[in-house]
C-alpha cells in the first residue's frame, strides 16, 4: 500500500492536499483536525518527488521526450545556471507550418509531466481532429525538470527553491513556445493552451499575460479566485461536505460526529493502539490527529475525484465514489461502531482494490515538497471550515500562523497579496470583461475547487462551462463509453469554442493575406 | 559647461544615446563613427547617477515625497534586502474614494523622478480637471530608489544590478498602486497610466500585463517595436537624417561629408589638437571618434527635441532647433571650412546659452550606467545607419559584437529575444487587435523614436495619435502660449479618450450599483 500511495496519489492532489491542510499550519488555537500542523506536511512530503512509473490502466500516448535549456530567472540577470526543462512532443497529426497547423500546449503543473500527459486524454483525442501538434512541457522543479541538476540540489534550501514560482513557469512556457515555433518556422501557427487545476490557473494566466503567444485557453477546474477574500474561505470544505450530504444526510452526520469520537478515543489509555488497529495502520499512530488528517484528505480527494465512472486518476476508485463511501458508512449492520463505519467508508478510497493489508503514514517530518513551497510563497489560499455547514471540525483561517509555519519550516515569508496583484483580484472579472478574450473556465460543481473558479460568463469570449455533476477537471480525461450526456455536451461545447478561436484566427490571417 | 552637461543632459536621453551608440559596441569592422565603442559608453557614464538639482526654468509642481518598501525580486523568493522606492504624490485636487476619484500614475523611467515630474506638465494640468490624484513613482535603480542602500552598492557589479529590469519595475508599480489604494480605501478608483519614451513603453506594457490595475495608458513616444527585426534597424538614424534634410539638403550634405573630414584630420600630425581647438574642447581629444560620437549624439538629441518653441528639456534649445542648426551650417560666410560650419551648427545644441567656454568629455571608461545595463540585458534595440539614406556613417548592426561588449564590460549576456517574448513581437499588433484596449500611442514624426512605435490604430480602443511636426513626447510637456494648433488638438484628443475610459468605467460601476 505504501508504494501504491507513493505512485498513485497524484501530484494534482498536492494542490488539494496542501490547501486542504493549510489551516493546520500551527494555528494558535488549533482545532482537533488541525492540532498537528507538521503532520499534515509530513504526510504530503513523500509526494514531492516525481516517481512516475507509467500509467496505471490509463491509455498510453505516443510522444517524443525532449529537453530545452531554460534560464532559471527570466526576470533578473543573476548569474545562475540554466536548467533542462523536459517536454513531450507529438507531431504525428500536425498540419505543419504552411497550413498553420495549431499547437496544443498543456501547461504542466506540479508533478511529473508524463503523468499529466497520461491523464489528459482530451488533448490527445482532439489533436488529430484539428491536425494539431501536441506539447506537454514540464513545470520547473517537478519531474525531471530540476534546476541545479537534481532534486536533492534543487530542493536543498530556500535559496535553491527561490525560483519555483508561477511567473517563472509561465515565462518558461513563453520562451519554449517561441523558440520551438522559430525552429519549426511555425511562428504563424496558433497556440491553444490547456490545463487542469493549478495547470488550468497557469493556462488562464498565460492567456492573460501572453496574449501574443496563445490565442485561447481551456482552464479546467482552475481556482484562480481562491486567494485573499475573493471567495469565502469556507467554500472548499463546504463543497466537500455538500457532496457527502447530497448522497446521504446520515453519512454526513456520521462523519461530522466521528471527530469527537476519534479525539476522545485518542486520549484513552491504549486509545491510539485501538485506533491503529481499527484503521489497520501498519505502525501505531502517534496521535489521533494523524488519523483525522488521513481521513480528511481522503474526503477531499473523494470529492475531487467524484467521477461518474470508475477511474484511477487520484486513486483507483469506483464510479460515484462518495455514493459508495456513504453506502458503506450507512449500511453497516445495526450496532456497528462509528469508527468501524468510518473505516468501512474510507476503505473505498484507500483500498478499493482490496489488496492493502495495512496502511502507512509517512514519517519524514521535513520532506521538502514543491507544492508546499509554492503555498508558502505565492499560493496562499485561505481556507476555513465552517462549524455550521461543514462536516469537518470548525477552523478559522489564520494567516499569521501560516506565515510562522512557513518561516520555521521553509525559511521563507509568504506574500499573501502577490497573486492577486500580479494576476488580478477583486477587479479580475471586471478587467477581463473589457480586456481579455478566449478563455474557457470549465468546472464541475462537485469539485471542491469549483468554488474558487469562475462560474459565470464574463464576456462573450470568456465563458464558464459548468456541469452540475462534474468533478475535478473531468473534461480533460479521455472519453469513455460510460461518459454521461452532460459530459459529452461539455466537451462538445469546448471543441466548438476552440474551433471558433481557430476559425477567427485563420480568417484574420486570410484577410491580411488577401490585402 | 561640464556641470551644465551633467545636470541638464537628461535621463530620457539615455534611451536615445545608448541605443544610438549601441552599434558602436566593438563591431568587428568598425565604421568611423563606431570605431571607439568604449568611448560611447564613457560619454554616457556620467549620466547614470541622478543629480537632479531642480527644474531649470520648468514650472515647479507641488507634491509630497514618500517612500515605499519594495521587494527587490517580485518573481522569486531569494533572500534579498528590500529597497525604498521613492514616489511623489499630490492629492490636492483628488475627488477621493467615495467619488471614485481617478489616480493618474506616471510610470517613472530611467532617471530621477523629480526631473520627470518637472517635465510632465500635461499630467499636472490635467489632474484638477479630472479631480485626480497624481503619483510619480521612481524607477528602481534610478534617482533615490537604490537597492542595497546607495548608488555605489547598487551599481557595484552584475550581481547587484541583476534586478534592474522592466518586469521588476512594472511589478513595483503594481504593488505600489495596490497598496496605496488599499491604504486609502480607494480600491475602486480608476488608475490611468502615463509615460514618455521608456516610461511610455512601461505604461503600454503595464496596461497589457496589469489590465486589472489600470484602465488605460497614454504611451507617448514609446518605441515598443524597436526590437529584433520588428522595424528596419535603419529607422532611427533615417528619421534623424530626414529631420535635417527637410530643413536643408545642403545642411544634410555638409554633415554627411563631415565624417571623412574629421577622420582624415584626426590622422594628421597635430590633427587632434587642431580638432580640439576648432571644437573648443577643454582637454585634447584622444581620438577623432570621440568627436564624431559627440556630434552624432547632438544630432540625435536635436531630432528628439525638435520642438516648435524654445525648451530646456534635453538642453536649452531654441524653437525648431534643427532649422537653427542648419541655418548656422548653411549661412557661414563663403570659404568657411566644413569643420567650422559643423562647430557653428552643433553649438546651437551644446552652447545655446552662449555661456560655455570649453567643452568637456567624460573620461571615466567604466562608469556604470543604468540604461547601459538595461541595454546590455533586455533592451537590445538593433540600430544600423544606412549608407544611402542616412547622414551618419554607414553601419550594419551586429548582435555578436554587442554581446561581446556587454560580457566584457558588464559581465552579463544580453537576451535579445526576451522583450518580444515577454511583451509581444511580430504578433503584437494582431494580439492587441483582439485582446487589449485603452492605449494611446502618441508620436511626433520628427522624433527618431517614432519609427519604433505604433503609428496606426490597432483597434477602436488602441489608437495612434500622430503629429507630423511633433518630437519626443512633446504632448507630455506643459501647455505654453506658443503651442501650435496641431499640438493643442493632439492633447485635446488625448483628453477626450481618457475621459471616455473614465466615463465607461463609471458607467460600469453605476450599472453594478444599480443592479
Amino acid at each position: 500500500m505504501a508504494n501504491f500511495l507513493r505512485t498513485t496519489l497524484s501530484f494534482l492532489i498536492l494542490l488539494s492536499v496542501l490547501s486542504f491542510f493549510q489551516p493546520t499550519l500551527s494555528s494558535p488555537r488549533p482545532s482537533r483536525l488541525h492540532r498537528s500542523p507538521k503532520h499534515a506536511h509530513r504526510f504530503l512530503g513523500k509526494f514531492s518527488r516525481s516517481n512516475y512509473t507509467g500509467p496505471l490502466g490509463a491509455p498510453s500516448y505516443r510522444y517524443e521526450t525532449r529537453y530545452f535549456d531554460q534560464n532559471l530567472d527570466h526576470f533578473s540577470f543573476s548569474d545562475l545556471p540554466k536548467f533542462r526543462q523536459r517536454y513531450l512532443i507529438n507531431t504525428q497529426h500536425w498540419a505543419g507550418p504552411d497550413q498553420l497547423g495549431p499547437i496544443f500546449f498543456y501547461c504542466g503543473n506540479e508533478g511529473d509531466i508524463e503523468w499529466f500527459a497520461a491523464n489528459t486524454g482530451f488533448v490527445w483525442e482532439l489533436a488529430p481532429r484539428f491536425r494539431a501538434m501536441i506539447i506537454f512541457p514540464e513545470h520547473r522543479y517537478y519531474g525531471e525538470s530540476m534546476p541545479y541538476g537534481s532534486w536533492e540540489e534543487a530542493y536543498k534550501n530556500a535559496t535553491t527553491l527561490a525560483h519555483l514560482t508561477a511567473e517563472q513557469a509561465l515565462a518558461d512556457f513563453a520562451v519554449l513556445i517561441t523558440e520551438l515555433k522559430r525552429n519549426l518556422s511555425a511562428q504563424a501557427c496558433p497556440v491553444v493552451l490547456f490545463g487542469g487545476s493549478y495547470g488550468g490557473m497557469l493556462a488562464a494566466w498565460m492567456r492573460l499575460k501572453y496574449p501574443h503567444i496563445a490565442i485561447g485557453a481551456l482552464a479546467s477546474s482552475a481556482p484562480v479566485l481562491q486567494f485573499e477574500d475573493l471567495v469565502p474561505p469556507e467554500t472548499f470544505y463546504d463543497i466537500v461536505s455538500n457532496d457527502f450530504r447530497r448522497e446521504s444526510v446520515s453519512c454526513f452526520n456520521t462523519i461530522k460526529d466521528s471527530w469527537d469520537v476519534i479525539e476522545s478515543e485518542g486520549q484513552k489509555i491504549n486509545g491510539l493502539s485501538y485506533l491503529s488497529e481499527t484503521f489497520r495502520f501498519c505502525k501505531k499512530l502517534k496521535s489521533a490527529d494523524d488519523l483525522s488528517n488521513w481521513l480528511s484528505s481522503a474526503y477531499s480527494y473523494l470529492a475531487m475525484g467524484d467521477y461518474p465512472y470508475p477511474a484511477d486518476f487520484l486513486m483507483p476508485m469506483p464510479g460515484n465514489p462518495i455514493k459508495e463511501v456513504c453506502r458503506k458508512i450507512d449500511n453497516c449492520p445495526n450496532g456497528t461502531s462509528i469508527l468501524q463505519r468510518i473505516f468501512e467508508g474510507v476503505s473505498v478510497y484507500y483500498n478499493y482494490t482490496g489488496t492493502v493489508d495495512c496502511f502507512d503514514l509517512d514519517d519524514d517530518p521535513h520532506g521538502m515538497n514543491g507544492w508546499n513551497w509554492q503555498a508558502c510563497t505565492e499560493m496562499v489560499m485561505p481556507m476555513s471550515s465552517s462549524k455550521k455547514s461543514s462536516m469537518f471540525p470548525a477552523y478559522d483561517y489564520n494567516y499569521t500562523s501560516d506565515e510562522e509555519w512557513c518561516l520555521e519550516n521553509y525559511h521563507v515569508k509568504p506574500r499573501p497579496t502577490w497573486i492577486t496583484t500580479e494576476f488580478g483580484g477583486h477587479g479580475f472579472k471586471n478587467a477581463l470583461k473589457t480586456f481579455g478574450s478566449n478563455i474557457i473556465f470549465s468546472n464541475g460543481l462537485l469539485d471542491p475547487w469549483s468554488g474558487g473558479s469562475v462560474l459565470e460568463d464574463i464576456s462573450e469570449t470568456i465563458v464558464a462551462l459548468v456541469t452540475e455533476k462534474g468533478a475535478h477537471h473531468l473534461d480533460l480525461r479521455p472519453a469513455t463509453a460510460e461518459d454521461p450526456d452532460w459530459l459529452i455536451e461539455q466537451r462538445a461545447a469546448e471543441v466548438k469554442l476552440i474551433q471558433g478561436w481557430l476559425d477567427e484566427y485563420f480568417d484574420r490571417k486570410r484577410a491580411v493575406f488577401d490585402m
